[in-house]
């Protein structure tokens, strides 16, 4: 095969706020696995909580962890019992083991970058060759990596039934915002309303095709909001897709939101909220969760491959300037393209 | 056709806690009309609760209003127009005004005893034809005012997606958990938990088909009554019914549910309820209202005439002693059989 | 109101073959009606149908029936008692009566030019005020009386089921099948290969976005072209959307369909059909046919408001030369734009 | 563990016709899998098509196999790895690889019993640890053995989508039709009437719980045939399940259903039928086939547990005299019980 570099700088969490870029060996692939050479990692909202907290709820980090889990590269070995993954210039890592249906309301499944499981920000990494998906030629690594977080919001917009003609509010125009506003539009949404406390955010999101942007300021009413997005729109939304985790958004999710239709929760915020849950429940709006994602790869790949969303806007490299919606690492020192 | 007789003796609700019995003239159909003579009618949660708080919600009595909306009757008289509808020994009374698919979150729907539309707590009440359902020989009077409950049954159900092997946690045991249970047994639930306060409700519930009762004390802690109720089953409910609207008990709700579940909001309590909504977020817990129900006349009727469901235990006349789960009225002096 | 042209020049069939420009009298709206003056209406392959054999199935032309049913035009006068109707400049016809649910499959149905209701290819014509749709500023009258054809495809599509990645054949680009082209790639399809025996209709199919276009030569063998289409797509189509009617072609299209997916039946053709089932059936490929549609109307106006789907390249109005997909009347002699 | 007995006598067939009853060697379990020693193994009608035909559409016996697939036994050795499985007395086996979602579509499945995959029908079977299933104590081996033909029902009325209230027509009352009939009564299905030749089979169908039986005879016209089942009902039914794959059969399931109905093909005829293929689209009847089944064995296992089916009648042992709805082989020479 290639001839390896021994460097396998890899991003560890050692404990809480102990981060450390240290080398590890380059691991040997089992028979059923690949090793990856890595090229573009992206840096999620969950990295950043356990560097800074060592924790996401239940998940504690007790032992160092390779941090990273939307991430490309390329095949450089394959296992004994490999036969169906050829060498292939570049890959796509699917960060869990396959299980039936939803899988990711299994509580023994593996995922990248959750304690105990390392992560990928390395220079090398070991993934079962079952769940690397091959990306076709006209998508970049840096596409490839963003397939994770546009996951999350194909699973948003798919639990919220977006479909053609839907009319969409988005609470927060953070990363999972803005991937849940592009996968709406591309189901076909007619109109999309997106809310953050930042202008900047809402300029990007209005870049990607939101229709309507709506500052918020902290103190804002919900049943207020919830009127202002309505009387914007001509009609309350059919779909809120909350993504930012804030008791008041989520209320103003439940006011604003049709009845008979759907609010989709994706932000975590505190364990216990206080809701309108009368007005939801006599109004028929469904409440409902998501949780990181399931059975998205093919899709993701088919609208990357088909242009139907453009993602590459959000991708913002370390060296770049300029307003981070999603920091992209690049692992492999030969290779910097996206 | 039948000869009238003069008295409309009616159940009329003044304002708040001034019910007065009194005589109302009979009115006469319109061209699409029919007018009934009422034969049994059942008092709902919801008659006894305008009574003693004169509103509910934003449903508030400003003029007299009679009462009652669970009824069953015979046709005496047709309006001019009306083809379809002959003159029938006994009729079900649906109360609504029928609209395209989930017409009971239409904002202009007439619902009987619902201000500021009368019920049909009186001797004779008329009715538009096309709501009025033919009973089938084999179901009694008394059987069709208990289909109106028997919908709320139906259709929390059928929110719920209750099917064959379905395992089903109801919380409460009153009547509307009670109807509740029957319609989850028919449609095939494996298991059905039924949790209240009171030994006598879950006796009841036991007979109806209950396969486990749990007895509720003022205090019990969700996580932990969860819990029990995972033992008791073996693993947690798929499904879970929540008919009391009481916070504690909707937390518990949240937490006994199994991942990728459901819990429907039958119940309602105070309009700002505190929930573990990270809790069903992550776990991917659909949360959903009903708000009465819609479409659910014909399986109703199905279910009766070919005796899926027996509702005859619900059902206590007013003369009788005992534990009155469903109190029900004979409004017809010269027939006071079920 | 306005002063109105005693004008009521309509295109009536008055039986097999036998097709006369007439003048009726214009007809006075009932309460709940509006007289329409009617600017564009379309010519469907039903009325030329009617025109050329007398009857379509068990429809029969028995006395003159006004031709047309896909049309827009404006309010010039109101029944007594509508009241929610203004007198708006440009209107949708929605030629059936709203009833619950699968509307489309009642067969007490009013349907305009269906024997024996009159349709709209008239100066002036009758409707009812609830069926009125307001069309938005933005949006044309030749693009509103193509909103009925559009509704073809949007039920087409929602009976297939398409979503976004949905990869997707279309067997037949007549109107129906552009139409049906136009709403799947709204819905998300990232490939939709598209088949006919013309090359200028796969060229205009090409041209409103058709990723892949097969031409058929008659004789092609069913099992052949199925594996064609898998070939050129690097794997089978999740859903076929057959708009030919001819056998052969629905043979086609059970062969060339994924395991799992659905062949929807646009095309009638002959009432007994040869086809694979038992290939169908274990491969659960489900069958499913459309008949006109149901709900279609505000979903279709928000696909044209929002610029989601171009309808124009299908219209071509009567004076243009050219490959007539569609042919568009004009009834309002003073305003011909379109 | 225990101590074997050698003889492990399998019936093999080895060609067309050719069925031998013979010795194999007890095999040794894999590190993932348990050996069975098999107690009850039903006949399906798949094991006496290959016997008497040799094939099954492409599968065909082109070396020897052990037949058999409906079977349940009791774990008496576990491979080195298997961990979840303590030595039970009693176990179901479910004979194929588990997949994602709708595994039975998959092309390269493991199935008992079909060429070139050995069937259970023999003293001792080995089987993949993570696909057999304890059975509850009051499940008997039979009982066991027939969740594999209740799967079958189970995946028809799934498919069909039968729900409380439903009105059911069969077509056939073969071992699959009365499947289908306990799965749909037990589903909640308010009415089923069941059609065959065999005045004893309908009988059977009557016994266990069929609502309605109407006996066939060669040269039925479908279309009459289809009136007399709505004049039975008093309107058609919502959903016919076909399981007899007669080309006429197929014909009256679908002019019998009602508009917006389900056909389900469960029975398999030959590969090309001619059915009215306009009458089932025009009136927008979906026709679905079924493949074996997936995801149902947790629900048959709890129907069984609860009581809600009743299956025992369906089985009759080799040795009993009669009617042989299912003929049950006792292959444990030490205990012959149910």
């Amino acid at each position: 095969l290639m001839v390896m570099d021994p460097d396998n700088l890899s991003v560890v969490l050692h404990s809480l706020k102990d981060l450390r870029l240290e080398q590890r060996p380059i691991p040997e692939p089992g028979p059923n696995d690949v090793l990856l050479r890595m090229h573009s990692v992206g840096i999620c909202g969950s990295d950043v909580h356990y560097w800074q907290n060592g924790r996401i709820g239940d998940f504690v980090v007790t032992k160092p962890m390779v941090l990273g889990h939307e991430a490309s590269g390329t095949v450089v070995k394959v296992g004994s019992a490999v036969k169906t993954c050829r060498l292939v210039r570049r890959i796509h890592v699917h960060g869990r083991v396959l299980q039936n249906g939803r899988y990711n309301l299994s509580p023994t499944i593996f995922f990248c970058a959750t304690p105990p499981d390392d992560g990928n920000l390395s220079r090398y990494y070991i993934h079962s060759a079952n769940f690397c998906y091959k990306l076709p030629d006209n998508v970049t690594f840096e596409e490839g990596a963003l397939i994770e977080p546009l996951s999350v919001g194909i699973h948003a917009c798919r639990r919220a039934g977006v479909t053609l003609g839907s009319i969409v509010l988005i609470c927060g125009a953070g990363p999972i915002g803005l991937v849940s506003l592009l996968v709406a539009k591309a189901m076909g949404a007619s109109k999309v309303v997106i809310t953050d406390l930042s202008q900047e955010r809402l300029s990007m999101a209005k870049k990607l095709g939101a229709d309507y942007a709506v500052t918020i300021t902290k103190g804002n009413a919900p049943q207020a909001l919830a009127k202002n997005v309505a009387d914007m729109l001509g009609a309350p939304p059919q779909i809120t897709i909350e993504c930012t985790g804030v008791e008041s958004s989520i209320q103003t999710a439940i006011y604003a939101t049709q009845s008979g239709g759907v609010v989709v929760l994706v932000g975590l915020g505190a364990e216990m909220a206080t809701i309108p849950l009368v007005n939801a429940a006599v109004r028929e709006i469904d409440i409902r969760g998501v949780f990181r994602y399931c059975n998205t790869w093919p899709m993701a790949i088919a609208m990357l491959a088909s242009g139907k969303v453009n993602v590459k806007p959000l991708a913002f490299e370390t060296t770049k300037q300029g307003l981070g919606i999603k920091v992209m690492i690049k692992c492999d020192k030969n290779d910097q393209n996206p």
